[in-house]
């Protein structure tokens, strides 16, 4: 499959590829480390373990053609940042579109994703290969190479939105200081309602047209309110970036 | 060319193919009306001139096969809302992620675009054909077509990073209430520098890789003022449509 070029930042690890010290890669991280970083035995890169600690790797050998292959020792003591307080609720977008919102999300920093359907999500989407974890997964890691993080975002899928909201919501809306709903038109805007005491965020983000009028009935009745970014209509690529930005913006200048 | 599938929320028109209060449109954007609004004679649509108003357009006439057609009787009354407060200064990025960039800042709203070279950006991105105009413009239009605007951000582009900031910066930068530099690191934040004194905002994105020490002390000698947005390292698409929305969200919370 054709992978988004992204910068790697960061070379990450398997958990089980870590055997005492010492790692022996092979493929896309060997080939980015001897072509791209051009490491040689003694150099020293920056390695992390998914959900675990950030460090480095002293590289003891390398083969610079292919095939590539690199083994280094590595000392992972330092735990990654913790991501911004931003967990989302998306109504399943159009594949190609998600595989790159999976990206931007792991980049920007998310606990939690919760895709869900909606009346506007075409039934289609619900068969692409990319809402299995195998497939998703990597769009994720895509991201944190890119930002440097080792913590993947939690990822669940919802096919049912009444189940979601009956079922999944009482269970964590009391986990949030902020539940949000984005939806084009004149409501309030996102600073007129966030409140920027210390709390995590649920922000929910609707499907290209938006959410229909029961779903917004019931998200509120699920305690959301429901705010606008504008008369701007955003798709939802950029939408997801521009609102968890703005959420984490506000959220870093709360009151403590 | 292949364009990135946008929804398109108005149709837009060039100045030159209104003839009186008709418009006989064919291609792209006939299609759309007649599959996907599945528009009829007596339908009313969204429709607005790039750089200019914004209406609504009367169906008169449409052939629903191939070769599409569709005839229009319109009405142009309203001005489009203006644009954030936000100019954008570049480093030209890889041409697959600048036609993305070009449609999320039009969609997202800024006045210019200034494209600039740097010592991080390849050579071979000004060989690209997306800088030409017949090629830019497309992408900008399907970002104007998404937000439902019509004012195309005035883009230039400035081989050289000296001439810019000696020639062109001087003359522009007394129209700015911020001139801001985002670069990675530990700096100050976007909120701790930000002036909320009513002011159009220049922002400074460096390219994948950032700004080298000259070009921050070019900048900063320019009066521009450097900021992190945190220890996360975003992709430059990523990255353009982050500082916008915190930009726009704090322009919005200006004192007035």
């Amino acid at each position: 499959m054709q992978l988004r070029r992204i910068l790697m930042n960061i070379v990450l690890l398997e958990s089980q590829e870590i055997l005492g010290k010492t790692v022996h890669l092979e493929g896309r991280r060997a080939q980015h480390i001897v072509k791209v970083l051009r490491s040689n035995p003694g150099d020293e890169i920056r390695v992390g373990c998914i959900n675990g600690n950030i460090g480095y790797g002293v590289i003891i050998d390398t083969n610079p053609r292919q095939p590539y292959f690199v083994v280094m020792e590595i000392s992972l003591e330092y735990s990654s940042e913790p991501p911004p307080p931003i967990d989302i609720v998306l109504a399943l977008p159009r594949p190609i579109m998600f595989k790159r919102i999976l990206s931007h999300t792991a980049a920007l920093g998310v606990g939690s994703l919760y895709v869900v359907n909606a009346s506007r999500v075409e039934k289609s989407f619900w068969d692409a290969s990319v809402i299995q974890e195998n497939f998703y997964r990597k769009h994720l890691v895509r991201g944190l190479e890119q930002a440097v993080d080792t913590r993947l975002p939690s990822v669940s899928f919802h096919r049912g939105f009444k189940p979601f909201v009956e079922a999944i919501l009482p269970g964590i809306t009391s986990d949030y200081r902020n539940l949000l709903l984005a939806h084009p038109g004149n409501q309030s805007t996102l600073s007129d309602i966030f409140s920027k005491q210390p709390g995590r965020t649920l922000l929910a983000i609707g499907p290209e047209g938006g959410w229909i009028d029961y779903e917004q009935k019931r998200m509120q009745e699920a305690g959301f309110s429901i705010f606008s970014i504008g008369p701007r209509i955003l798709d939802v690529e950029t939408a997801v970036t521009a609102l968890h930005s703005m959420v984490s913006l506000l959220s870093s200048t709360t009151r403590n």
